[in-house]
């Protein structure tokens, strides 16, 4: 006995391997969405194309491979996570990464200059898929490029930023924010050689996850700082205030960005940034952050990234800044540009757990009325007169035809339907149905004819 | 003087020519849509999206790459049209081809039983570019999976496509309905050997672009026909009419049709078909054609493809049908399914020749009202403070600052947008604004204290 249980024990294990290792599967660190988790998305998607458009965007759609040559160049390091396509003859082609660069040759290819466009699409990249870092993903990008009085643009990409995050209702978090060329007089001030900036800067960038010692390591040890120069970006890439306090901190008589000539004009262009995110009554979610680098190369002006406040660490949620010659790289006339990209995989999740801890309930569809008539196949063409009177009137709804009453109800439970029409025989005679509330299960008969106009009552419609 | 003047044109063509070949281009066969484009697309998808709700469907999100194992075997001979991903170490994975071979592994995946959903997404094939034919292009499907009362799914799939196009109100079309049971109950009276049907059915699948000699000919010489075989083929399909006509004829007393197992099964499922399409008021719409036969390997039921009446020839727009065994070719439970999939690009394009035709303007913007503020730089606060005012009172609204007024009017009028408020200091000092109508181009003065309730009431808010 003991033998045969084990027999049929190994027989199962066996016939379940086979079974799981013909069944289909994903490519790693990518995902399919479908009911509750896609209502979600779409309601965030939504907001943030309402957020968008409010502010006078245009929906641009690139494809989602571009040549090889226009995304070459632009990434750094990070280029190696570029997914291509195989040679099959002809174009050498790769995935996008990121939608900056599709939107910059757009804007060269076609001559533009000025463009105020919105993106919601997916980008690749083939990076370690871990948990919540995906191979493809969803991304939120606002920019515009052109030329426009100056600081008018940034102050409206930061502004973008606070409406989405605000209006997504995910949580607190702060916008920190520097600039690219007050980043440029700190390292030359401090005696920075001018062709390690990029490189230190990469350095500073890792300060949100490093100490400070790790990190003057690195750059004494493997870039060749001298040590008092590593000390000195350290006293500067500690101040991070209120962005009116420290602007005015670093504004004092006698300061030495006052001097040079990159941050002196950065700190022009933060006052009246300032000034206008505190006119607009956003300015308490922005923190002045001297130790924000960002790690791609292209930015040219202001910075910055948002985060989460609170318990649980996410990281950064959108991030952008002003990237005055991309656009320029491809060949046309330059045209300044600013913009913010929201990582909206990280908005999805949260707000997947805000619903499961606020236990709501998302129903995947929306059907208003669910038709059930019982008997078999011959009811088929009488349930599309009827439901098809429903689809006329624009109603959303669906029609089940069983000759068991319990798959009737269950179709209707399963879906969370609100009202059901019951159709049977035995009503039908005399010209009747009865309309069901499937929360309070109370039934009331109508006739046939009237069946539209009484679901639409109850419906409130 | 001349010879200076060809130099010059030489000088000029050779610098036009190096910047052509600097400009970054799109891959062969690829589009961006921005703009009035991107408008009359979004417009079209929300019709769609609008009518697979109504019918209870949910959206599905699948990656835009599948492992190349889930997409092979399942396309035939357009296999070689697929797109592979680079083997970059990892696993290997080729864009999706279509939408259906990703919801059906879905399904299969999920060990779903039972599932109504909608998908609109890129699909990738590595065709010839030519007019009208792309590289990436969308599809819009509509699939309804499970065990349900005969023809009930059938029928709706028939029904949302007649609702789509009618919604889309593009203009007079007829949907070409046959069986493939049918079919091969027509090979099998004709006498085709079984082995044969599918080859035959490629055949028979060409009758609207050659003439039935030419199939004749490659039926019978390539691909070994008895020229009596042919012939009879050839009485069959030109059976063409409405389809409560065609179907009782196929169903005459001595009917062949009526003898053979396969077609007889499948005349009494369009027996049911055709009443439930006719109580549903669509039937005109449908035309029972026995010459059409659908390339693809999979269906095994009802199949239809949509095509455009009128001179115009732009083929066909949306084509379906029923395949019960693709799910389970992923090694789960078979689950039948039925479905319909919408070309959406040649939709695209009759709607933009429509809107041509009919002289309409599409404005790329929903922008309501602009700020525009007379001045430098220094403004900019004064901007960011006015339009935040707009923009919380969920205003369309966009700022411009300049100290040149016919640059603010233009950046108006270039955009359509109905209504300005201008911005100048000359009554601001007495704490008043103006207010145009960029139509009329009237002005009104009203309190800077009560600007945002002045333009609310010009919009009808």
């Amino acid at each position: 006995q003991p033998e045969f249980d084990e027999f049929v024990q190994k027989v199962k294990e066996i016939v379940e391997r086979n079974e799981s290792r013909r069944l289909p599967k994903l490519p790693k660190g990518t995902r399919d969405f479908a009911n509750e988790q896609m209502v979600i998305r779409e309601r965030a998607f939504s907001i943030i194309a309402d957020v968008f458009k409010r502010h006078g965007a245009t929906s641009l759609d690139t494809p989602a491979f571009e040549l090889r040559e226009t995304l070459m160049g632009k990434y750094g390091e990070d280029s190696k996570l570029i997914y291509d396509l195989a040679d099959q003859g002809g174009e050498l082609c790769s995935l996008r990464y990121d939608l900056t660069v599709p939107f910059a040759r757009y804007v060269a290819m076609n001559g533009i200059t000025s463009f105020k466009r919105y993106q919601i699409a997916k980008v690749y990249r083939r990076d370690n898929p871990s948990k919540g870092r995906y191979r493809e993903f969803y991304q939120c990008d606002f920019d515009i490029a052109g030329q426009y009085e100056e600081m008018g643009p940034d102050f409206e990409i930061v502004k973008v930023l606070t409406e989405l995050l605000d209006e997504l209702d995910i949580g607190d978090y702060e916008v920190k924010l520097n600039h690219r060329k007050l980043l440029d007089g700190m390292l030359e001030i401090c005696g920075v050689p001018p062709e390690k900036f990029g490189t230190i800067c990469s350095s500073i960038d890792k300060l949100d996850k490093q100490s400070f010692e790790q990190v003057k390591k690195e750059m004494v040890e493997e870039k060749g700082l001298a040590v008092e120069t590593a000390d000195r970006i350290g006293t500067f890439v500690k101040e991070k205030d209120s962005p009116k306090e420290l602007l005015s901190k670093l504004k004092q008589e006698g300061s030495e960005f006052l001097q040079n000539a990159s941050s002196s004009r950065a700190l022009d262009e933060l006052e009246i940034l300032f000034d206008a995110l505190e006119r607009s009554k956003c300015i308490d979610k922005v923190v002045f952050d001297l130790s924000l680098a960002r790690g791609l190369d292209y930015y040219t002006g202001v910075i910055f990234e948002a985060v989460f406040k609170g318990t649980t660490q996410v990281g950064s949620i959108a991030a952008g800044g002003r990237y005055d010659n991309l656009i320029g790289m491809f060949g046309s006339k330059p045209v300044p540009a600013v913009g913010v990209s929201l990582g909206i995989e990280r908005v999805f999740a949260i707000m997947e757990q805000l619903q499961k801890d606020r236990n709501e309930t998302t129903r995947p569809t929306e059907t208003q009325v669910l038709l059930g008539i019982m008997g078999n196949k011959s009811k088929i063409p009488l349930a599309a007169e009827l439901t098809s009177k429903l689809w006329s009137a624009k109603l959303k709804a669906e029609f089940v035809v069983s000759t068991r009453f319990d798959k009737i109800i269950s179709r209707a439970n399963d879906s969370k339907i609100p009202w059901m029409v019951l159709v049977r025989d035995r009503e039908l005679e005399t010209g009747k149905v009865k309309i069901r509330n499937l929360e309070t299960k109370i039934e009331e008969e109508v006739p046939l004819s009237a069946f539209v106009d009484e679901v639409k009552n109850r419906l409130n419609l």
